[in-house]
């Protein structure tokens, strides 16, 4: 089997390694020249190129490109594919994804694999990556038994803990975990920044410790990260975020009432609740 | 010099190892047995007791125990109190403890050691927890100059980093960065429990990870502490709650009006913020 990777950064050049260490024959697209030497050169591929005409002879194709460019690449991709090729993609939401790539090509079935770094780029690349992780395909009613099957399969060999579920169901449950974290925690930074007193600001930045920076860790995080989420999941996240507002508001209404034994038992389900999310 | 140290906890026991170390005698005063023992046996202090009248001959008492009974230890405590002895703690909040103990002692001064770890008890202690950390002294416009000139030389032989500032000060500063980053991750936990799809939950706890766990770390953290940040430091929670609020409703705002240049620029500003408080 042939596999094609479009867009040689972690996690393009990531699944490059681990399906080369499978046997498959990787070929990879990016639109950097320097990625696709640095590609070869590292053997994350047997070959790279600029041309997605490249791929005509791949059975699988991986578009692992910011969500924000899948449907252009997919759309230019599509006249070089064979006709039994499968297309999938590995972006972070799924439902808006999944409703623009499958009327353009009916061989496709969204995923999510779920591991990452800091770091972003083919030297930041490693075999193993998604291994022990979830990955999570979204198939629709629509999707060809015989791709989900192909997925499913590809998934398994690369050691991934496999999820199938809806695209919005999908949406829904990244929303809480990650996209929800996001906002709340940036929320976090700006309401610090309010502060009008320099001296309060100037002292809370000195005091500051493990709690402060692992609270607005993900809100001062990579903003075209949060653009994104809230761009391509913004319904579910507008979901979420009305939620939290709602858990925040009985919070603040329970200290405002001095109620300090339901704030008790609150605290005491949210610290036996939280380690069922780790 | 001789030091008195009430409570022989985390906190207690690790400002007598240092004490110790200075070369100060150090006596000891906790209501458990067994804590004495230990406290004697592993060197932390000269001798341990669980009469308070044995801090008769001391020059200063440090009162580590919580927050909550502070004020009754204080009482308990001022009638063995030589007439030149300076009383302090190390409470997390000042504001409620100062007004309490002001009155009751005039030569009291309030501080708050920052340093601490998830563990508790004797055993937990060490030396050098402090050395290096923020060390707040709170005085007000009554407390005896002489008093917070040994506190200072007290705090500088510690190690630490000395901040002088008033009760209200430390209370609304350490909100920011302390007591409400505890109630935002709470609020996290129980928004995300809200959900009522199983489904959703079940994959949402599965899909969770490093962004999830530290986001609602210290929400999941010890609840008496969560309800001592709430109980005695209310109205500045209660006031950078409202703020909070703000920021989430404009943060959510701006997502609703699919205002994207808002959303980076906002996300642009938390990226850059952040680092001034670590």
């Amino acid at each position: 089997m042939k596999i094609g990777i479009v867009g040689l950064g972690l996690i393009g050049g990531s699944l490059a390694y681990d399906f080369r260490a499978l046997g498959y024959t990787v070929l990879g697209v990016s639109r950097q020249p320097q990625a696709c030497v640095d590609a070869v050169k590292l053997g994350a591929v047997d070959a790279a190129s600029a041309d997605l005409a490249s791929l005509a002879p791949v059975d699988v194709v991986f578009i692992c490109t910011p969500v924000s460019v899948i449907d252009a690449i997919a759309t230019r991709l599509i006249p070089h594919l064979s006709s039994q090729a499968i297309l999938t993609d590995v972006g972070s939401v799924k439902g808006s994804v999944v409703k623009v790539l499958t009327p353009l090509w009916p061989r496709f079935l969204g995923g999510h694999p779920m591991a990452g770094s800091e770091e972003t780029g083919i030297h930041a690349a490693q075999s193993q990556l998604f291994a022990s992780n979830p990955y999570i395909l979204t198939p629709t009613a629509e999707t060809p038994p015989d791709v989900i099957e192909t997925m499913t399969a590809l998934v398994d060999k690369l050691g991934c803990n496999l999820y199938r579920c809806s695209p919005t169901v999908h949406d829904r449950a990244v929303a809480w975990i990650s996209h929800l974290p996001k906002m709340t925690s940036a929320a976090l930074i700006t309401a610090c920044l309010s502060e009008a007193d320099p001296e309060i600001v100037k002292l809370a930045q000195s005091f500051a410790s493990s709690g402060f920076r692992d609270t607005s860790r993900v809100g001062g995080g990579n903003p075209e990260l949060g653009c994104m989420m809230a761009q391509y999941n913004r319904e579910e996240l507008l979901r979420s975020l009305q939620q939290y507002r709602q858990s925040l508001d009985q919070l603040t209404d329970i200290i405002e009432r001095s109620d300090w034994s339901s704030l008790k038992a609150l605290l005491q389900q949210t610290q036996t609740e939280r380690p069922k999310f780790l």
